[in-house]
């Protein structure tokens, strides 16, 4: 049987956001896990949390069943224990099967805020940076 | 011929907003795919749309002709069945030549929203993470 | 002498917005192209705009010096034509030496309007998708 | 042992916005680099900051201990030099042992903006742009 996708992920900017305005549960702050199993197989996923100053915490586990999505506030984490808000972490992805997974945050907490993400580029080759750089 | 891109997508994070505000249809949110086609022949795109308590739907058929870009909202897609709003999906998008897909979103449902999004990073080798994560 | 990124990169989801407001020109709404040379020799770019309905465009050319960052926004692409606001198009970015190009946008069209985008994942393996999709 | 990530990450489009409006620090406007570290060696990391008009500025240094993330703002960078605010750079993450580096922003200024961000998707073959486009 085939399968696609990759079965390790990873997640650096983790943070959810601690306020929040408008329709609940909809409308309040999260950050979101997107789950993509194409596969004919059920994915038995594992969520590891590393955090700044304390050891990672998992697995959470859940499952995504065969040619399903599924959609995962990281707010609603609670076992092992539930997850902070407004706390920095990396959240790692395990899968027994590939799947494809996204992040999303929506930050309600004040008209002001526009917000955006990106994951950096990597460079294959290491040790290129000029050695001009300004000291 | 030469071709560049790629001929299968994948947009874990689907979920068209349920509210707008603003100019129609300019402002009304939606989710959007946008494919280019830089080869010198057309490229046939079939779409399949994946739920998180159904079987996929699909194939959602329309071209893209050779060197042109298309932008198709998913609020637009109808036929074999129009997309739900405010319902979690996946979309896969699959290609007949290699084309390049972005996703993104417009919610314009209330000013204290912000949002961002990103793939998470896949890493090559499974099996990594450390045995000492608190359980 | 090493070189690092890419020659060639795709921005499908191009769309410089109608309307903004604030401060001019730094929250005029625009779509930006940020292109990274790390290397110790200047990268001659050349851009060039795919449209849904007509010929590309192109090349747009400029230059970014060694060990230099060039921010660029698409609005002010003139030569060979103007850019058209509220206009899809695809980017497409060459350049001699490899560099890194990321893709932003600011909307400061109004106040509810929240927006965020990513490329789509790309799938190695073709013809993937299960055969049992509603029809 | 075994290390997972990349040791080499190019950020293009770094801006840190000159207004903010919220609680600070929490809110202030910013622009945030984002590292995990999953693997049991601390890594060394160094940003190196790109400009469009002078020289390279660093290394700026900084460690993220074994199995930990760190959430870095730019704006708190300053040394060897504090980093500008409102002025376009790209940032190259440096770092002796593999980790995931994700770039996220957030925009406090005014109600009306939204953002949103992508880094280009790298296309493999040069030189594949039609001839036909308008000149």
């Amino acid at each position: 049987m085939k399968t696609i996708g990759q079965t390790l992920w990873a997640i650096p900017g983790g943070h959810i956001p601690l306020r929040g305005t408008g329709h609940e549960p909809e409308l309040t702050s999260h950050d979101l896990v997107c789950l993509l199993n194409m596969n004919d197989r059920d994915a038995h996923i594992k969520i590891t949390i590393f955090y700044q100053d304390r050891d990672p915490v998992g697995p959470y586990t859940l499952k995504v069943p065969a040619r399903r999505v599924r959609h995962v506030r990281f707010n609603d984490l609670i076992d092992p224990e539930a997850m902070p808000l407004d706390t920095d972490y990396g959240g790692v992805i395990e899968s027994d099967v590939p799947v494809v997974v996204q992040f999303t945050r929506l930050d309600s907490g004040q008209a002001e805020n526009a917000s955006m993400s990106a994951m950096a580029f990597p460079v294959d080759e290491p040790q290129v940076l000029p050695d001009k750089a300004k000291k």
